[in-house]
């Protein structure tokens, strides 16, 4: 299967403009060159027999176009972001900037503040414009030098304001809703006569895309998790039956505890919500963690804040402005059974919550997703650029490629129990391969 | 006034036995130097006029000295860490046996397991045998390796233990208490007939304690409290009237939060025991803050943890097991006091609250603290093997002191509104000078 | 082309050991899974039209196998660490002896000593056992317990010594030269009659491993050298026309220099082995310069230790112990140039020189690294335990694979000057694409 | 003896300005409280008896005066940096303009570009307007926004320029020659009728100012000299015979050298100016140094950049812009001897050679020092204000003080040999007290 992409089309058919990047024509006469659009990034790669897979799927190859849809000069292009802040924004901010203005020259790029509440005129949060002076050293700061907020505004009047402001193209940094948000406000504004090119660039610490190896912000949270993780270690170490408990971001997906586990190598038991764990039984967490305080005086527990969902499901629920459901407090919850599992048992133990919350994902962008962000940014300006719409920019197997957005958010990808990386965290850790009652 | 001080005396009068340091006998005839026990460090120096202050006080400088109590082939050394874990346990512990070891010849150092438990033989956690192998490269880490407890055990049975192990050097790292218990367990020793000299180390990263600069463990708290504040700030900014509120470590001082908001420079409110706030009223908190967020649409809130009791006095009381009073959380509380003002005023604002508990204490001791620990860690042997007993190192304007422990203990330090430290705050927050409801 | 991968064979046909690893076969059933002999990881991921590539490579996939070669109890395995130190090498120390010991039940680890020169008994470093225990905290500290060294000895004698000690199980953590002399030493202790599984994991910061996304210890590198880099950055915009010179490493690749002028976006001029360049003419590199200097005021350059060698080819050439042609320096060189140049035009430069040389790769494994290496040795240990041979793990597009020796030294990576890393270079430099004299 | 101060005198005698600072008039009436002029700092803490020291040193005490000589709303003011970089030097600028700003009420604070130079108006180089916004950011960078350069200018050119500019109070950091020559070109602005308060803050990372507890920068310095001496261990111990050896800065004196080594703790050999070391001989330092690896098979050598400078007092020297006497190379002179005796004594041996150089300098400042630059700024701009002169701003055990600037460049401070630190040096190396030919 090859992905569908959708492409701006003019009245008078596609536009032909011959785009100002000085790079050679596929052909190897110098450094740097434009990717054709028929080229393509394979997502399967691995294979039982060595023989193709049937139903692989082929997603078009982001990179510079030698033909362009806008023309540089009448070009306004307009960045937002939104949602909870994420390591990486700013460099996103900047090198699409530094792209826009630069390579391609365009000379009118926005900011527009504070997410989508930025796009509703009667809010009153006009956008900034964005110049290589104002951006310059922005990449080096944590959270987004725009602002952002949760939840939508009507989408009609976001498009009457985009039409009003003839911006062409709006690269989008956001989550699955902002995505989808994103798509319905292009379709109304494209509707009223005005080219709208939407290209997102997924935004989500938890990595938990699918179609992507990684999304940016994740290493950074991995780093972060992974100092918690020592310092949880630390503090278990030094207490006679100490258990080092940190609860680490991870909604629908264990990959910031999975990864943070792997890089620590001092963690004893990782939960995360892809693996239901049971408390009780001989075979249950608190039995397992009581014998390997006998044996070792000491544990480290990782706990995504979606795991053992069904073990608090009874707690209230909530529901965030962006409309994501508020989970009950895993970490909280397993502290609680800990302390009172082990005074019941009349033994003693010293329990440890770490809950570093924002501190994971408001630090600077590691060098690591510094790459990346630089990378997604100029990917996404190109397709930009191009006329591309209705999609993200992803990172895929070392590649970069562009994914509809309907795709892309129609499916969460989750860490396999039976791949790698877990059986990695199950070697690393030491524990069960399954919680039994 | 100078401080009195004790040291053992033998029955025979005090001992005369030879140091083994190669040191210069106080002259200049080359590097390194005994300190007479006559040396004093002054206290007081600053003076209103340039006369000497009435009533200044002089403790005894710390350091070598040239004939010792305890000859080092038959002294037995012990380690004990009490209390909470601080950056930089695992420094003290390695320096003191590197000094006992390889200048001093003493060959059996011990380290006492879990605080107090460990002196406790019914509980059985006999002590660890210490080498310079054993203890090579644990200034790296965090946390103790020989483990810590809160609380006390019986005296009469610690005595005995200390007796029976025939320990005659007992270095203790711990806060208030401990080293109040440990002079209890020495007096209960000696009179039992064994000299038994204790030697304290102050343990506070909340740096309280009177007649010292610093304690250890707190530049590594502050620097780390800092990177926390700069993460608040980076949240605050990239939300509309964002409020990024961290709660500090700081019972009933607040050096932490105070330096570090100064080292940061973006905190906007800093709020510590000291100095006590209204919420309510237009020069109140509340008030205040919300001028801040209409001209700045963002602020950053540092409050130390014993901050704001009298405004939390009725919410419930604990008392922790090492007989502390735990405060009820003004973290927490100054959060929903935010939460619900702007709601009722109908403002949006958007308060992310930090905790990061132990992440400031369980992390490696930082280059300052280090080079701190290893000064403190030699001169508490140096007062050991002199026999020198009933007494804390100190480290103050530059030079390290004996303290007799009852006066270390009498008084707590805290930071002078009115002093340097304060003044610098307000000028770098900006905030009032006073709270007035 | 599947390639080509060498498995044990004992006289009686292959061994048909049951693993000890409790992972569901294949199928669904349960976390972790064992990896079928024919699962292959595909090399080509991109095409330029959707259809597969011809002559595309299949690689044999790494992971646990079902059945084992080697009976884990009778099993004796060493570790080898070869050539200049890299980050990560305790890390995969560690993890491999790990997974012998708790997952495979090996009882017998043992490590070389000082590279090759461990194999020697005649220079008299024997082995030492590693256990968990001793290699329970490695994994935080940069260089290798083992020790390392250049060059090689007799093969024969090596030989004589592995016959000698049973080792069953080589992992050898080295460069080319080191993983060639593995092989032969492997083939004569096996034409000598002993099974000797031959594991290598290639070790270049350089990155410069055909068919490898990735190489361990790369990615510290890179984060060691973007901070230096910013470090330049510094230095060059506090001097009136500053010039920051790094000199990175990279002997043959540019990886780490084109990778951290990404994440630290201040570089001005990359310069990498894969790219001439000329210092002379318009186009020449010291004329572009001054140029960035008279608009900008500072610049920043990134040098990899590498490039350029045809300018300096007169200078005499070393080869070092390991048989790797030593290069001039061409970051001394620069300089050289750049201040001969400056001081001709009578324009005033300050040229501030560094050289972070040992300092990029002696620090510990960051924690990408640390996940890659903890991944890298388990699969290492599990192709030993099932007999596989003369081959190198390697990580590629997210999977890890079993690559003949010979094929991965036959070849070295390259930075694709018409590729997506050196375009994004371009763009974020804006240095010239060609360098015209 | 009390230090003589200067102040500023108008002609129809001291200007007496209410300061518009919101203090409390020296009494307790709440936070913050304006300093007196005869407040005093005593130099001499330590006594050999309790009794006071003759001729002690009374330094005035820095900090807010309650009377001003300048009036604000007409008080122009300029800050400039000169001679190297040094870790703080945005910090200093920023909370300097902080503090004129928004607690004085002055409206035009000025950058001086590039050191000196910028005050010679035909290098056409003009200063800066520097604001709240726009330095808001600046101190989370290493070097100085304002540029630097070595180097005097002519005095007559600068004060004409400084006349003419009507600048009234010159911040001005940098070194001996930079605070002499400032204080020439005040004198002779004020012969020409304009008064001009000159307030210096010491910049060395050397710390070697007398009657300074530390300068601003050492910390930073001396954490990352902690850094690569950490990394120096890690290739020793990777290497057989290994010795790392590390070129740190200070010139005439050892005060990073030996603070690192002991917050490293890895260090075997510190190498110092005040220290002479001979390298021949049975207990000199290649002998000793052949016997530590014999031992321990590894060694860390720290030698300061001015340590045994009599042994290459031969070489070639020369001086930079500055005036600064640039000595030969001891590191690498070091290098050279060390290759050079095992290679005659046919002992394998491997040394790496570390020379971090601008690295150590050009990062920004640590916790330790963005605090103390925070208070050495606002204490020079309230001296400044007060229409204090030629003095500098001292930190001095834990107060801030004032000293001429004549005072504080008649002598360097070393580290005495027969103090704490080089004692506690000596411990943590176990090298030798003395080196004997």
């Amino acid at each position: 299967m090859i992905t569908p992409n959708q492409t701006l089309v003019q009245v008078l058919g596609p536009a032909v403009i011959a785009s100002p990047l000085q790079l050679a024509h596929r052909s190897g006469q110098g450094p740097g060159a434009f990717v054709p659009d028929e080229a393509r990034v394979r997502y399967q790669i691995e294979t039982a027999t060595g023989q193709d897979l049937p139903g692989d799927i082929f997603f078009e190859k982001a990179g510079p176009r030698e033909t362009l849809f806008f023309e540089p000069r009448q070009t306004k292009a307009a960045i937002i972001t939104c949602g909870g802040v994420c390591p990486g924004l700013n460099n996103v901010v900047r090198s699409a900037v530094m792209e826009f203005y630069y390579h391609y020259g365009v000379r009118q790029v926005y900011g527009i503040r504070y997410g989508y509440a930025g796009l509703n005129p009667r809010i009153g949060l006009p956008p900034i414009e964005l110049t290589p002076k104002s951006v310059s050293d922005i990449h080096e700061k944590g959270g987004t030098i725009l602002g952002s907020s949760r939840g939508q505004q009507p989408s009609d009047i976001m498009a009457e304001f985009l039409l009003e402001q003839k911006i062409n193209i709006l690269l989008c940094v956001g989550g699955d809703g902002t995505l989808r948000g994103a798509q319905d406000v292009a379709n109304e504004v494209q509707r009223r006569g005005l080219n709208l090119a939407v290209i997102g660039i997924p935004k989500t610490i938890d990595n938990d895309v699918m179609y992507m190896t990684r999304t940016f912000g994740m290493a950074t949270a991995m780093e972060t998790a992974h100092k918690i993780l020592d310092c949880a270690h630390s503090e278990a170490r030094s207490a006679y039956n100490g258990v080092g408990l940190v609860k680490l971001m991870g909604r629908d997906a264990g990959f910031i505890a999975a990864g943070a586990t792997l890089a620590s190598q001092e963690v004893n038991f990782c939960l995360i919500p892809e693996v239901p764990f049971v408390l009780e039984g001989t075979n249950g967490f608190l039995e397992v963690l009581r014998r390997r305080l006998e044996s070792a005086r000491h544990a480290v527990v990782a706990v995504a804040e979606g795991a053992g969902q069904d073990l608090i499901r009874d707690l209230p629920l909530e529901t965030d402005a962006s409309g994501n459901r508020r989970y009950a407090d895993i970490g909280l919850y397993l502290k609680e059974q800990i302390v009172n599992y082990f005074r019941q048992a009349n033994i003693p133990a010293d329990v440890k919550y770490f809950d570093p919350s924002y501190f994971v994902r408001s630090v600077p962008a590691n060098c690591e997703d510094a790459l990346l962000c630089d990378l997604l940014a100029r990917n996404a300006v190109h397709a930009g650029m191009a006329g591309k719409t209705n999609l993200v920019v992803g990172f895929l197997n070392g590649a970069f490629t562009h994914i509809p957005i309907s795709l892309a958010v129609s499916e969460k990808k989750h860490v396999d129990p039976q791949g790698l990386l877990w059986s990695s965290v199950l070697a690393t850790t030491g524990q069960p391969k399954q919680w039994i009652n």
